[in-house]
């Protein structure tokens, strides 16, 4: 298998060269890409030194480095001219067109990519943050009423992170309550989740991926038993049906989707940019 | 003010297409953007139905609309051909470069953008997240041997959301650590962080934003006044001080730059792609 060495750079986080670097890599199938992140390359110096690196990945492995670069600032871009990669600056080849657009200069000022340190958003995420973890598992069934949205699903199914990421990502007030053996026996959720109904959203899993995660948890148990497994599966999804509840497998899908899914689905505005 | 209407447009989650678009908006001060994030665009009809709004919010506005998008599949990307915006297509613009330099021709396909649905990161993630969860504010003092980076600082100053991050974004395992009176009073840290003191972070906040965030909490609080968190903030850096922590401050600073920037010092490495 060919194997080429990726750069990613910025002067900032490297947030943003990552992110498209990585989704336009997933587009090469039978190459595989060997990743070095260098972030907060902010000076002509380091800018220097990460340039005599790929230029030394060049000669040892005699074909061109990828370099994914967001340069705010055009002193820095500059240096990487006498770069030996192939550079690809995702900052130079938009903000061009957009000035002409919006007949405005960019500022070329660092540290203000990812809106986070902006203070209404931070706090909105920070208080997101806090719901998301004291509400985990089924924590804090009083504070239900604050959920803009309410994961279920059996033990394992991706509830907690789903949940983390769509308050850290989007600053969304998620819940999340395991469905068990109980619920499952009772054919019907608990009252504290009936109330709630229009904010539910299930997550469901193929059995055999679930049985895989919960042996590593808990090898040889019950719980991670073919059986086990495969009732709870069937039982959650039967709650999904019975209550109406809009609901997705997850089983090959990332975090990220599901959230922009789920968010989609229950129609929830994403508050990143408010 | 000038507004300006921004599409943040994907065949996929959306995710790159805002976090590029994010970054680049940013960049223009004195421009105020009303953003509109379409994801999932991914038939023909879905697509026209996309033309057809941004086509009506030009003629309403008499201004283009920007639109950044990421479209995979080709057959989407002609339909925006029709589109009265500034289209602007990041994966367009580089998949050509890369596919001449690759030698190979790019798959286009989707669903694959995030690495996370690549099932030994997403194993890693989500301990990493359960890891993070049951290691937050100091609960899990045994399992800190685990740990890759263990925060500590005063309460609100942003430990938990930045373990959360790091655990959702970069798989690593990262616990937190409370410093409270009774550290400050003892002028030394408790023993369970000392044995682990190569592992710690440090996080600080100026006195002014803490009191603020802590004010919003509990107001009018003993915990809120001006001079508990001059004393907390001022103990928490001797602290770092006396024991070598490596340390920030993380006033203006996003939970993605601390985590960038710990990670950096820290020297750990980044996980989602090994």
């Amino acid at each position: 298998m060919l194997i080429r060495t990726v750069f990613l750079i910025s002067d900032q986080t490297g947030i943003t060269a990552e992110t498209l670097g990585h989704s336009l890599l997933t587009q090469f199938e039978g190459v595989q890409f060997r990743e070095v992140t260098l972030p907060f390359i902010d000076t002509v110096d380091k800018a220097e030194d990460a340039v005599r690196r790929i230029n030394l990945t060049y000669e040892l492995e005699g074909s061109k480095p990828i370099v994914f670069c967001t340069f705010v600032q055009s002193e820095i871009r500059e240096v990487f001219f006498d770069c030996k990669g192939l550079c690809l600056d995702f900052f130079d080849a938009f903000i061009g067109p957009l000035e002409k657009e919006l007949e405005v200069k960019s500022s070329h000022t660092t540290g203000k990519a990812h809106g986070l340190s902006d203070s209404n958003s931070y706090s909105r995420r920070m208080e997101a943050v806090n719901y998301a973890v004291t509400s985990d598992d089924g924590l804090n069934p009083d504070g239900m009423g604050l959920a803009q949205i309410i994961l279920v699903g059996v033990s394992r199914c991706g509830k907690t992170p789903t949940c983390l990421y769509l308050a850290l990502q989007h600053g969304v007030f998620a819940a999340n309550f395991p469905l068990n053996d109980d619920d499952f026996e009772a054919g019907r959720l608990p009252p504290s989740l009936v109330r709630h109904q229009a904010k539910l959203f299930g997550l469901s899993i193929d059995p055999a991926r679930l049985q895989q995660i919960r042996e590593e948890r808990r090898p040889d148990s019950r719980y991670a038993s073919a059986r086990q497994v495969g009732y709870e599966v069937r039982a959650a999804e039967s709650l999904f049906q019975k209550y109406n509840i809009p609901s997705m497998n997850i089983t090959h899908t990332s975090i990220e989707e599901i959230a922009a899914k789920a968010m989609q689905i229950k129609e929830i505005k994403r508050h990143e940019w408010d």
